[in-house]
């Protein structure tokens, strides 16, 4: 940590800071500058955090210096983790797919999503039970009557399940069922329910919040870890923009920059990201090739009777050609794909 | 609702919504551009919604006419609405200051946060015993003790309680000892903690989420009023932004905008907006200047030993300007303050 | 300056480091921490900057101390400027309206628009000859033949005229004209244009970029006054955000931030940042009580008729209130304008 | 063009809209909903855009449907354009390399920086000569020197050449050295600037702004096309958003976007984008995954001495990879890269 003292600090200013880092048991170094006084500090960086340096008179700045996450963090774990779900590996040596229905609306849907998966080479089965919906007037999801049909569809194809838990509450329920826990991207700062999955003893799959930084991402995940779980994996699934044309903007940068700073596995959905059926093969491609150990996608065998997000799910059609992405065969796109005419 | 069909579409296309319009019970008008052709649909909106035109064959643009939220809305309540918090009135006709303690600390910190609240006017005292903090390291808050202390204070200064619950499993316990309950920015779409706000019986203070749009704001509410507790008090915060000159951007004309497309009363928070003491007055004078009904502010005996938001909280010698604001009598600010130092 | 080593550095490239500060004629102060070394740079600014410390082997963080703006910065000028424009002071003691048509469209419209503008107590006339429009189909403005207007409407009214440039190749043609030369938005970062006023021997209005952070405005300013021309007012009119309620987010802190950081005087514009007619005087409330210098405001006879931002103009019915407002008859807003059924 | 009436509307304000609509030679059609009446225009955008309907009484939202620019949109012309700089192909069918020194500093740098991007694979080379710097003290490019550098450049490596132009003044100048005219993110929006590279008879490289949406980045080529020049090449470079762990945020999802709207080519830049060298490689084989038609990298002998942007320069070592990569051997991506110890 560094403090960077204003250039109307007083002498008498820096010695107070000087004798309250000491009195934290720290050390104080004092570089004075043509502009600047700066203060280093040595010493147990959380402790000097309950200092609440940036409030004392004559203080113009403190900067940290160490990343606030450890458990998760590569400098803690240098090589790059693999997470199984239900026998399935992620991470490094493997590349997954994810795929199923947004919404669990009916078991013959989610049947025939799951085999639409299984064709184009899922190796896991994801589908919604409990919906978070933005209206309280919008289907919430089939509950656990959900969770029933995604445990049949396992038994039936041989899928793990990854679905979401919203509420602290249902935590034990949702981890009876399903292989994977999934947290939205409305939920990445619900400590609460971050806790409870940490302690679930089940995977789990950490979305980024859809405004949530790099560092909060992270921080959600140490919340997780922090309680014995590192199972972890982590799904950018965009950011909030300026930009409309897109529900969010896939920020496929994260990727490398959080497989550096973190050993957990990182994957991409780039369904709720990119919002149109159109953008999640050329997502997809760019997702396997800036290094993403899996993709995560919407399937659904009749889009028009979806019950929630239908215009971004894959459909029959799209099965042979997402299982050639995904094999690496697919990946060089030098033409548009011109068949299909987006929305808006 | 509009749909929009694209360039590309074909009669039959368009006579496909059209049928599934009216099997829906609705009606279609059809009118032909020069450029495109529009469908008006004229019927239920519920129903429209869950046809999923978006993803039907031909259609470029699905445009909602009718605003999602109703209990909450001014068109089916058209005078502005006064909660009342353990007899105090929020809203039209009155301008409320609740200040207190960002965490409660210790009983003597929180009865001198309170003392020095009353001392400017506040008719409510804030106070967190459940810290959402972003790092597992750092105070999460005292809990139940906390709450404890909130109503010691209570008893000993008259001054209801506002406290932030962050789990809907904790809200029974909180509903025990506060007045109002409080939803942070961090949970502003967790649906389940909304719901059981809403079936609490309490008031609730509803704050904006950081990045959330004005429309999810309301229909956060529109959650909580579902269940049947239209005593919500919506809190403007501060969105995030580029610009990290403060913590976030305070939205001052969400204030009137607000206020247009709801009856509930809108306060805003000026303490962790601006995230800086010096910003402070300035952005209480700015939020009663645009018709907010009150303000919600951070104050602290002694900010050096806060454990969290210490260089945003007011001091004992700003409690006299904070009550001439609050008073009116110190709206005209000709003058920059020039005492206090800016961190940063 | 502070460079922050890598965890992974080694004793060649801290040495390294150092001996290039001092080839530099700087001093470095090596302080080592418990997870990191840290080094002060004390010097010329300007020398290290050009060292592209950054890049360096074991660099993990460079931390700049200084801000990179010296002329037009608090520092080096104590006290709060007046601009002076054709004998009307904008700053510190004076709360100056400017109005006018948002385009000039012809010599009626400017004429009755500069004399609802005067009824309201401007001082000022705005109004554009010259309009940055993002469709080339769009109307692009007079031209000179609506400088001309503004020179004879000025002659009517007394109104000195502000008026915004778009090439700096016009530049000299429009301040044989006006008062004062304004820099749009889109502008913001034009370094040519801004050094081309910077010339141009007539005080400048220099509204920020709409995703300009507060430093970047800064230093657009600081182009202007390199060129010995310290007559700036700078403008804050609302930054682009996720938000779609309205057309920017009006960033009201940054009034009392920027009089902090810098001794020119900062405006408001609360018709552009609103883009709507019913937030403009809330919203003018706002930026007074927050201590601006003043606002400028759109204001237009007939916008039924106006060839751009109808929506956002203030009309004959508003000059009133206007008026009673910026002589701070009207600032205390307990109320919610309900007359007005704003758009969208 | 659709109009929706708020619920206050009268039967006179419809009346009035659509005797308005009328009078500009449209049509109106009107669809009377249960919540909101809806009129339909059909005639001429552009006179209906002229009329400012959102200003009258009654109406609450206009809704526009047609996309506001037309010669370079793919109605206007289905097929994908292929563009030639200098005898090379950027579009459909190749995958253009353009790299090169960010700033022009000496000849024997440049050279050295034309041959290593020559040794990669690149057919074009870049270059700056005028350097737009958010700083007036810093290094602000060498002019013409800097063109003249360029072009015995382009003599000895056969490399046509892409260089910033940043203001109207010096269109004329830079054409006469350059391949093509850049035009950077500061003025994507300088509409002066853009009209004259139209006139200038040379290829344009358009980068979209910093916070510019898809469609004002169109609409900023439609300004170049309207002067008759459609020899515009459309390069995303990231977007400015709260997240700062890097300088942008690159939107990868704008390639298939815009390669649908528009028949123009589209590259990435993934250098000015991640801003740090270990992010260049990943998002090259994201860009080129996605479909791009390319991309513009900065390349540097040796970027400890480079004047602007060293941290985000590919050096020596890195040529073969990206060689490698620009041939499609190396898309696939399955390790992260460790080696290189990003900064911050």
């Amino acid at each position: 940590m560094v403090i960077v003292m204003s250039p109307q600090a007083t002498a008498s200013d820096l010695a107070t800071i000087v004798a309250l880092v000491e009195t934290a048991g720290g050390e104080a170094f004092v570089s004075r500058g043509m502009s600047r006084t700066v203060v280093g500090l040595v010493g147990d960086l959380d402790q000097f955090g309950t200092l609440n340096l940036g409030a004392m008179r004559g203080v113009a700045q403190v900067v940290r210096i160490s990343v606030p996450y450890k458990l998760i963090s590569r400098q803690s774990h240098p090589d790059r983790s693999i997470v199984r779900v239900g026998g399935v590996s992620i991470g490094p040596g493997t590349t997954t797919l994810i795929a199923g229905p947004c919404a669990v609306e009916t078991p013959q849907q989610t049947l025939r999503a799951a085999q639409m998966a299984r064709a184009a080479g899922a190796t896991l089965l994801r589908g919604g039970a409990f919906k978070p919906r933005t209206s309280p007037y919008a289907f919430q999801g089939l509950g656990e009557a959900g969770l029933k049909i995604l445990a049949d569809v396992r038994g039936e194809t041989g899928l793990p399940v990854v679905t979401e838990v919203v509420d602290a509450h249902d935590v034990e329920l949702v981890a009876s069922y399903a292989d994977m826990l999934q947290i939205g991207t409305r939920n990445a700062q619900n400590f609460a329910l971050l806790q409870a999955v940490g302690d679930a003893g089940k995977p789990v799959m950490l979305k980024r919040g859809m405004s949530g930084t790099i560092e909060e991402w992270l921080m959600a995940a140490e919340y997780v870890a922090q309680r014995g779980n590192l199972d972890i994996v982590l799904c950018e699934r965009g950011i909030r923009t300026f930009e409309t044309a897109t529900r969010n903007t896939l920020d496929i940068a994260a990727v490398p920059i959080v497989q550096r700073l973190s050993h957990l596995p990182v994957i991409v959905d780039p369904s709720h990201s990119g919002g149109r059926r159109d953008l999640v093969l050329p997502l997809t491609r760019a997702a396997l090739a800036v290094g993403a150990d899996g993709v995560i996608i919407d399937v659904h065998p009749d889009p028009t009777t979806a019950l929630c997000d239908g215009p971004q799910a894959l459909v029959h059609e799209d099965m042979e050609e997402l299982g050639a992405v995904m094999r690496g065969k697919s990946l060089w796109q030098g033409q548009v794909l011109d068949g299909f005419v987006p929305s808006q």
